[in-house]
């Protein structure tokens, strides 16, 4: 690594006590200054690390008051000798620790002024964080971050290259095709009235590729999404994304593991465990009422309705007779939890769309609930066998439509995994495949069937004739998810690859034939030139590395993130520009002509 | 790299003598096929190779008649066993040319209708082309174009990686700052008459990180200009983008020479000698005529002033009174050429808005020349000496200001050195730095200065003065350019890092204080937080890759590039989108209300 240069001699984490005696010279930010028996000390920063320099009054005069004189975050240039640090004030904790640089001269690069937010504390105003984003990157943690990404990011492209996946950059400029989320659009100057889109994905590229015979491709692929900004989601995003022709399912998932192999043990020096768990999108929401469950800890959800079917609760008997279930979780050892939390657990039920939830509190003098009046002594020992219950433990349960009554004690199972301490600060590392998704899904407000993952999904063979029967419900798709503590990394699928399954798919999806060559007439013109069986995956970069930093959030992980207005508040984007640049794109916006 | 699955067993160029008698299944496109012997042959295709498919219509009578009536890009699915070819039929240019795949059963996975262009010949229809890309790419010679990309890509990542650079992602959506080229919008919806811009270069974003002390950045980014498009422009480019503090113009240098020579090394198994060669902008015009010389041939130009300042051919004299010069240069051998070309060189020169050329065929009669009879024997003595003419030569003159007559005769270098057969099909590699450009030029027709590279270029600490004295054209910059025979690769500087110079420089291009902090504030206020001495270089990937590939262009090494109109032949894009994302965006096109 090439650092001398006429600005310095070394980097700031370089010397060593076989050093001491040369005459050196280093570049650095000030991060600590201290005046200590006389003398001036300086921890002097730079992207490597520290050396403390010391400057002598006695000696060096001049250069000393220069020293006294110096703020945190001063840019200095320090030429001095290296010296062993006088015994007792070793630091073992620094690379540097054993030496010293005794200032000679010094000289000021750039000062700085008082710093808007301290860089070594958190900071909460992210706002302002982002404002002066140049000085919060300067924190130990931010540039760690960006070193992990940047080592993801290798691992990625080197298991990838290895595997005969051909990395290819397709456009950014790209076509409009509003099915999934809300593109981003540039209006073309040389051909008024039309516009690029941004890419939500590589997704149409990537298959013509397939095409093409690239036969495996892969690219760390900026994304957008042109979407309201919650928490964690950002306009512009990366994600890993590969297809490959001629494989099944378990191709895809192979490549994945690896990769999440090698990115673990490259970086966090973890050695994972394949292959990793599958699981049915059925099992998942009918054992952990997700279909991203968190798999490090227990607490399943158990169907109770054949017990229930008998008992006198006559409102759980109704949701039963109305082709409802009846499911029911224990949380361990939480008998006694606050009323408070049992109506905040109700609460989140009710938010959901639930009626609520019902619960036991199994005490030593027996169960304490509001439905225990409706049970017979058989009917409550059932319950105890099949959840497992002893003294101290909470029962809760809910009743409603299979997909309503999953999800909700899957988030109660959550909480639950809250209360008993299992879920925070958890430092396992659990993976799953959730597999067999539906394909379509049912939109009740818009009156129409929807892709659960993309209208390319490939449906299972055996299912096909339901497509003709118009059982929709009942396709399952040939879809997998890879999720990791709880979390969904990324999906991918085996896509369709013949022209008139798409054609068909695209027609329950509610869009006519215009507008499927409109829109994906390049699609279905390559579908019909010798095709090949093909599919892919694609995994969230940002959440990923974001997992594997520790990070609170995904800001934290990207250089110069967007705030939850869309804005990036130190350059001010996006912002009014010329009058002159909209006239050249023949478009006006709706200020002032209204 | 894993290959077999229920698809197939093995790739097309993976069988060998070994594998005679395994019962195999291989996938692949019809590359070719032929009836020989009351046998079919197919050359089946994937993309690492092909290999021979044999139908026996004894044998196996139902699978014959399926390959008997296959189609070139049919996609099939073939098993069979491996035999070994008979006697004398090896093909030894072949990978598998030992063997053959006897067919025992053929599977139709997509037919391909007849092709719209030959996908074993030339086709000028480039349009056609890309209207077809999923076709076009399945050529061998794009496919190799394609890895070859990929290649150089990995030598870039793994040298820098080495070198201690940090691969950072910048914002796509990112701000407006009209200086350069015209810039791309992204209208806001979210904050409607705001627009993100995508960025012409990662630059400003660069410069942060370095404030932000990251020391070492890259990034493979993806660049766009809005800029009517010529021959051999993309509205979307992808530039090697490297940034580093502390540093001088040697160090960048340095790290470009290292990266370089790694890329040819890997990819092309050339070693390139190192340093290169360096040159100022002064000297590459004066000798060469031109800011990126072609040094794969001589062809010096010459000044001849002093000897036509004696003369009596009076335009010359005219010219070098006004302060400008009389250049010359000989095409050696070139005495003979037709009148018609010597008519073209004048036509270039008046193109270029020179007055002419003048010429002398040095032919063994003596000169034969239009302005021979102004010149005495001396001069004509003197000039011959001057440019090593002898008999055969042609001598070609050009009056006027500096900078034109050496343009003038830098182009008609380059036609002369056709002429005479050096440059095309020169198989050299002859790298040069041009260092020292001119920091600012005076654009004429606008009436202002103007940056030669960019106005973050930092000038020579020697010249400052000059800055402060108005002598702004003396100004030179710590700028350099990668020169690759005769093709600009990249170029970068030393930038500014003081907010200080930063805003002297913004206010000698015409950019009023206001405006100043409207488009660079977020940079001036960085400057001010203790911002290290910085320079970086940007690289073009596409030509790099074009130059390697030997590719006549460089739509030919980008997966789905556009037409000169901007435009997508395949997907349609730019294209007309929805009337609702218009109003989401409170944008109107003019479009119907004009």
């Amino acid at each position: 690594m090439r650092i001398a240069n006429r600005w310095r001699t070394h980097h700031c984490a370089q010397l060593r006590a076989a050093d001491v005696g040369k005459n050196v010279r280093l570049c650095g930010w000030v991060d600590r200054r201290r005046d200590h028996g006389g003398l001036v000390f300086v921890d002097l920063r730079d992207r490597e690390g520290v050396s403390q320099i010391v400057f002598h009054p006695e000696e060096h005069p001049e250069t000393a008051e220069i020293g006294k004189a110096l703020h945190a975050e001063d840019l200095v240039q320090v030429e001095g000798q290296v010296a062993r640090r006088p015994e007792g004030t070793e630091n073992s904790g620094l690379a540097t620790g054993e030496i010293e640089l005794v200032a000679h001269s010094v000289r000021l690069l750039g000062s700085c002024p008082p710093l808007p937010f301290p860089l070594d504390a958190v900071v909460e105003n992210e706002e302002l964080r982002l404002g002066f984003r140049f000085l919060d990157l300067r924190r130990r943690k931010m540039l760690e971050n960006l070193q992990l990404r940047h080592r993801i990011s290798r691992a990625v492209r080197e298991y990838l290259d290895a595997q005969g996946f051909l990395e290819v950059e397709t456009p950014i400029l790209s076509k409009s095709t509003p099915e999934g989320a809300r593109d981003f659009l540039v209006p073309s100057r040389l051909i008024p009235g039309s516009f690029y889109a941004l890419p939500q994905a590589p997704q149409q590229y990537k298959q013509l590729l397939m095409v093409a015979g690239i036969e495996r491709y892969y690219q760390i692929a900026r994304c957008f999404r042109d979407e309201d900004l919650r928490a964690d989601r950002q306009p512009e995003f990366t994600q890993v994304d590969l297809e490959a022709s001629f494989v099944e399912p378990e191709d895809i998932q192979f490549w994945v593991e690896g990769m999440l192999r090698k990115i673990f043990r490259d970086v966090l020096d973890v050695d994972l465990t394949l292959p990793f768990r599958r699981m049915s999108y059925r099992e998942a929401m009918d054992r952990y009422g997700s279909d991203k469950p968190d798999l490090r800890f227990g607490i399943d959800l158990y169907d109770v309705g054949e017990i229930f079917r008998e008992s006198d609760l006559k409102v759980f008997r109704a949701v039963l007779d109305r082709g409802g279930v009846v499911k029911a979780v224990n949380g361990k050892g939480l008998a006694h939890i606050a009323a408070s939390e049992l109506t905040g657990l109700e609460d989140l039920a009710r938010s959901l769309g639930g009626k609520g939830l019902a619960y036991v509190r199994v005490e030593s003098s027996g169960w304490k609930s509001p439905i225990g009046k409706f049970l017979t002594a058989g009917q409550r020992d059932a319950l105890a066998r099949t959840l497992g219950a002893t003294e101290g433990d909470l029962l809760l349960f809910a009743a409603d439509q299979w997909d309503l009554a999953c999800e909700i004690l899957g988030r109660v199972r959550l909480r639950l995994a809250d209360l008993s301490g299992e879920r925070k600060g958890n430092t396992e590392w659990k993976f799953l495949w959730v597999t067999d998704f539906p394909l379509l899904a049912y939109d009740r407000e818009e009156g129409h069937w929807t892709s659960m993952h993309h209208p390319f999904t490939r449906p299972h063979a055996e299912d096909l004739p339901l497509l003709d029967e118009g059982r929709y419900g009942e396709l399952r798709a040939l879809a997998y998810d890879i999720v990791l503590n709880g979390t969904e990394l990324g999906g991918g699928s085996i896509r369709i690859h013949e022209a008139d399954l798409q054609q068909k798919i695209f027609s329950v999806l509610g869009i006519d034939a215009e507008t499927q060559e409109q829109r994906f007439g390049h699609l279905l013109k390559a579908f019909r030139y010798g095709a090949p069986p093909h599919g892919g995956v694609a995994l969230g970069l940002d959440r990923l590395v974001m997992l594997l930093a520790g990070a609170e959030s995904i800001r934290d992980v990207i250089a110069f993130p967007k705030n939850r207005h869309g804005m990036d508040p130190l350059t001010g984007s996006p912002s009014r520009v010329e009058a002159k640049q909209l006239r050249e794109l023949k478009i006006t916006t709706g200020r002032g002509d209204a």
